[in-house]
């Protein structure tokens, strides 16, 4: 039914932990981007044209994009709860959400990681860094009222993706765990067992114990 | 039940033309950026905190993001069938469709247009350029089979997101339409009546008539 493409440490890993997550049967197929560049053989060309990683074949369609497979898991699985149903008051901030983090905060951390993509200077770079701390400052406001999950007594996919990516910015002079109620937030999300469990199936041992 | 808060020629083009096609009735709010600055007014920032053009109030909840809002339009109006039915196979490239028009080629434009936010300099520019024309090159491809839609037979949000984005390149050395395949659909898609409609009524004469 699912098989996921993934490499460590990388953007799958919010599709691999809300699989684990929604304890549904999936496969994994590990990816070696560096040495053996498995994302450039026509195998895994064939099933996602630009070489992104990750891929989650549902039903052997190939989908590409870590938001919308987070947002598609989270449809086929209603019962999760991942997200506020259609029709629901909370629809529109989840999916406002959900596209803020992927054409915000993803392409900050991207052209911060891989600053010669944009200009290949420090300032680019430094830009970048702050255009993420920008985002750390909102969610943190946003969580000033002690609420559990991003956008409030439910864990939804905003989740997944948020961790993930606060966990991106470990290597950062100010990394998310440094503002007060984001760093709370981190705290109570590396809690969770099937975030543990991705990060063991994955191999990383660093951030997951803060 | 809505009321869009637009600038014209800005990203709430996709929304207002989404809205005019679907029939449905709705308020417009027309914003002064530049003068008047009225995305910086209280007023509006209650609605918007960080001061984006589009927000959609849908039933009193203020709605940003314009992928978010074409979504969410889509799935309150399922007879237009503008998104594929949850379910349906092509839910899932659906959904990375959308997300990497607004993760990558909305990015990459607003680093075009306003290079300063990454870095002040021409090569900075030109590689967000190259970025969009990296976009053209795979939407060409993937309309090369003839198909009317991006995604096949049928109009969906993608339409309306990536046509507008089109238009955005009017002035670069390589516009969209001058993609062979790209440039029949940007062609056929300037035929509808409601996309005519909607640059008539933000007052835009420029690229509509190609």
């Amino acid at each position: 039914m699912y098989t996921l493409y993934y490499a460590p440490s990388t953007a799958s890993l919010a599709v691999h932990w809300m699989l684990i997550e929604l304890g549904v049967p999936f496969e994994t197929v590990k990816l070696d981007l560096k040495v053996a560049r498995d994302q450039d053989k026509p195998a895994y060309r064939a099933l996602n044209p630009a070489g992104t990683v990750p891929t989650l074949v549902v039903d052997g369609v190939p989908v590409a994009e870590t938001a919308a497979i987070l947002m598609l898991l989270a449809e086929r699985h209603p019962e999760a709860g991942f997200a506020p149903p259609p029709g629901s008051p909370q629809r529109g901030p989840w999916l406002q959400t959900m596209m803020h983090l992927t054409n915000t905060l993803m392409p900050a951390f991207r052209c911060w990681f891989y600053p010669a993509e944009v200009a290949d200077n420090d300032a680019a770079q430094a830009a970048q860094g702050a255009r993420v701390m920008q985002v750390w400052d909102r969610m943190d406001a946003q969580l000033a009222d002690g609420r559990p999950f991003l956008l409030g007594d439910t864990l939804t996919t905003a989740d997944f993706l948020l961790t993930m990516l606060t966990r991106w910015s470990r290597n950062m002079q100010r990394p998310a765990t440094a503002w007060p109620h984001l760093g709370a937030y981190v705290n109570r999300m590396r809690a969770m067992p099937s975030l543990r469990e991705v990060h063991a199936r994955e191999g990383l041992t660093d951030w997951i114990d803060g």
